[in-house]
């Protein structure tokens, strides 16, 4: 891929690396100004690298995705679709037959793991916080965890891409964002305080049944 | 119980009505501003009462209680404890010895129910807007959640007011916060337009087993 920043004579050495530096954060600052006022869905690169005087192709070199380009517009240490596929792709992996009736107290497990890196943890808040107090900042958080987070959970846990297997991963998420505002935000003890086995033994039948088990006929595929 | 003003004289007709209003304001004002910077479990009815420039008294006379007083000053339309312990209350006297094996169904029906009321989800969403954007915020929410409404849920639950019982109580709030954050924060769909009764069925188990089932070792009461 041939990617010039138009305006800018390639150079050589640290000046080069300077201006590659200013590049990116034109790029990351005209991309929170679009995920902020048109949400998740509709900033597109294009108009992110317009904005950015850039063109298209430098985004995608740099950033490779749109959602590779939000989470570091966002400051987020881990691309979250990411994350879910490459840790329970590996889980299943090795555990072959066993990795779906697992896969509740497997993704709380990730899930904790992740939050106890301070940097996630933080980004992770940040999220939240922007979701809770400013319209445009929930419209962003709905339709990035809808576009990206939901989609890869109902792929990796097999469920069917309809309004059933939809409704089974927002049924995880609702239990996986009230167990990081209870224990990180409101810090709720004991439960503030708990192991990460025995969350994932207490939450993780939970998470299981939202995704393979009876949940009433709201969660039965058509 | 006879309360009277400081530094008020006694009036009748209108002028004393004006006279109770504004005194309600003052308190309200004063208990806005203990609760926020003492915290629930910090600021006292008689701090508040101080700043007021009202007797004690006076304050228990027209709030009856500190649970009260907070839910005037923070504008909540119910009392949590007293919504819990009443509509529970009802269902336990009416289900008699089948209460317990339902009470999950039940909770996740009682919340939904009332979230229905704009006032009250309004209410809702400005604690935990609160609690997500201010250190002051999350302390005075935190304290409130874990002085009144965890307590009455461990009694209504029959569970011991033990670590073992606050556990199981605190397990819940992470479940109904996460649920109140999905459907009406985020509006993530399918689940924001979901029907109680769906939710009930999905939801209940979870509330069920939180309470009175097999969540590992940190469930079981010493």
């Amino acid at each position: 891929m041939t990617a010039v920043e138009p305006g800018h004579e390639p150079r050589r050495g640290p000046g080069r690396r300077a201006g590659e530096s200013r590049t990116r954060e034109a790029i990351l600052d005209a991309a929170r100004r679009r995920f902020g006022e048109q949400g998740y869905d509709g900033a597109t690169i294009r108009g992110i690298a317009a904005d950015a005087g850039v063109n298209p192709a430098l985004v995608h070199h740099f950033y490779g995705s749109k959602e590779r380009l939000f989470a570091a517009a966002m400051r987020l240490p881990v691309v979250p679709s990411e994350l879910i596929t490459s840790v329970l792709g590996a889980e299943r992996d090795r555990l072959g037959d066993q990795f779906r009736s697992r896969i509740g107290e497997i993704l709380i497990g990730t899930m904790l793991r992740a939050w106890d890196v301070a940097d996630i943890r933080t980004a992770f808040l940040g999220l939240l916080r922007s979701a809770a107090t400013s319209d445009h900042g929930v419209v962003m958080l709905r339709e990035f965890v809808t576009s990206t987070i939901i989609t890869s959970l109902t792929q990796v846990a097999g469920l069917g891409d309809d309004a059933a297997g939809r409704y089974r991963a927002t049924l995880v998420a609702s239990q996986v964002v009230g167990l990081g505002f209870a224990r990180y935000v409101l810090s709720l003890e004991p439960l503030a305080s708990a192991t990460t086995e025995d969350l994932a033994a207490a939450i993780g039948p939970t998470v299981q049944r939202y995704l393979t088990g009876d949940i009433g006929p709201a969660g039965v595929s058509s």
